[in-house]
């Protein structure tokens, strides 16, 4: 799992960086999540491609998060895109996008599909035979939802120098042996799975939650997540004004991380106010010593950061 | 007048430039002309700022000249603006532009006026003491218009050398001097009003023609333009593409300008086609030498393109 970091900005694009979108790639596919203004240039700049975007998740229907979609599926049709698109958002976004379609003359050749959200509760709203995604209800000014990406357990590995030891396993069994099944041959003999197979490789989770104020009723979703990116637009000095406004401090995110019991916490959606984006860190580190700050385009690799 | 080339590319932004976008500079207005995605940030860079903005023009509801519109009426919101905004567009502005702050919660504290165009025929959309603005009708796929930024006629300059020789002319009369009036003193004696004046500032105009097929039905409207920004989208080697997508190759806009005898012609809507965009110039220069390639971000002032 690789996390690219298209933007981190909130509300305003800057000349620092771009609203909030990301990419999570997991397993070749690329799931984009949020798309403010300007992420099909990001997407550009970090040469991840168009092509593979199949499915796009936003977490809320503000501009910061939503304005580049547009401009995205145009450039899909300009290039010629036939492959479905499938769009993963608070109800709205089909008359958003619809609206601007039929006014811009910007109609393509690949058919649209809207899951429009609104369940108040954590829901499975994409599956496949290698990842799952579920909403994170998040508490903001208007309906958002975080998304937990969660590969499922992967295959174990065949232990080739063990196998070769009962001349009785064929080739056919690996399948079986690969899903953890015990090996019974036709004599009835029993060989347990782990003398003939090694652990999976990890599956990884990533959550991602922006906007929210401080909540702790998303602990119990993202718990033991690998990565969490949890906003932090304000520092825990202003704290009323993040209440007010439905967001959340630097320490806050880090007590969330803490709570959840994740792995490691990347930051973001700084507010303009702050110049040196280097203090979320340092206030976060005193409760969760795990954090990242955030970079434009930098590409994270889970496999990495549990080296570290 | 200045002109600050925020954005030249056509259809899909791209790392090299952004799509169209324009700031007009007159008389300190600033008339923002197009408005692709990513203009805001544009905006920043080229340090213009955001509170004189007071007039949009948009030449057609293509999301190449209009997708970056929503993002910055929301950052005008965002940031407390309280004077009106006006935006000059064709008719489905209104519709595209409120539907994405209804459901985008975007709404700010200050009036926004649509002035929905819908004639066929030039007409005169903004007027006020310094300059005007008629539209230029252009044959797109869809309805569109560029527009011809006049400034008025400016105030004779007085030449007090020559006024102190006559004592009765007092300065109450020079209003009268500068709007060109002769002096006639209470004894009925007249002084003709060349005798008292220097010729005044010459009065720039710009016309903006993007996006357009080769029409000579502009070549009356934008007659004698001190500048003209013609798209070229193709080079003539494409001139069939070009007739079916609705643009123009580099020669036909030298063609324009040359009939049209602007002074200066600039060329731009490149298509990502082409690589090197000196090609377009080459091309150009053929018929119309005064051929100026944009640049993003540069400012050109017309004042010191006479001098050239």
């Amino acid at each position: 799992m690789e996390l690219v970091i298209l933007g981190f900005n909130s509300a305003i694009p800057t000349k620092r960086t771009s609203p909030t979108a990301q990419l999570l790639i997991s397993n070749d596919r690329h799931f984009l999540i949020d798309c403010g203004e300007g992420t099909q240039v990001q997407i550009r700049k970090s040469k991840t491609g168009f092509s593979k975007i199949n499915h796009i998740f936003i977490s809320h229907l503000h501009g910061d998060h939503v304005f580049g979609l547009i401009g995205l599926i145009s450039s899909f049709s300009l290039l010629g895109r036939d492959t479905p698109l499938n769009i993963y958002a608070p109800k709205g976004i089909k008359e958003l996008i619809n609206t601007q379609l039929k006014l811009t003359h910007s109609w393509g050749n690949f058919a649209l599909n809207f899951v429009e959200l609104t369940s108040e509760k954590s829901e499975l709203i994409y599956e496949d035979s290698k990842i799952e995604v579920h909403t994170i209800p998040l508490k903001h000014r208007i309906y958002a939802n975080g998304f937990l990406f969660s590969e499922k357990t992967k295959l174990r590995k065949l232990d080739i120098e063990k196998i070769r030891q009962y001349p009785e396993i064929e080739i056919c069994d690996y399948r079986n042996l690969k899903a953890g099944k015990d090996f019974i041959g036709q004599d009835g003999k029993v060989i347990e799975n782990h003398l003939l197979t090694l652990t999976p490789e990890h599956s990884y989770s990533y959550a991602f939650c922006s906007d929210t104020m401080y909540d702790v009723d998303i602990v119990p979703i993202i718990k033991n997540a690998d990565v969490l990116y949890h906003e932090a637009t304000f520092l825990d000095e202003m704290k009323e004004l993040a209440f007010k406004t439905g967001h959340s401090t630097a320490l806050q995110a880090a007590q969330i991380a803490k709570k959840a019991e994740v792995k490691y916490l990347i930051l973001g959606h700084f507010s303009n106010r702050y110049e040196d984006i280097s203090v979320f860190k340092t206030e976060a580190d005193t409760v969760f010593p795990n954090t990242i700050l955030p970079e434009e385009l930098i590409k994270i690799d889970f496999k990495k950061l549990d080296r570290i």
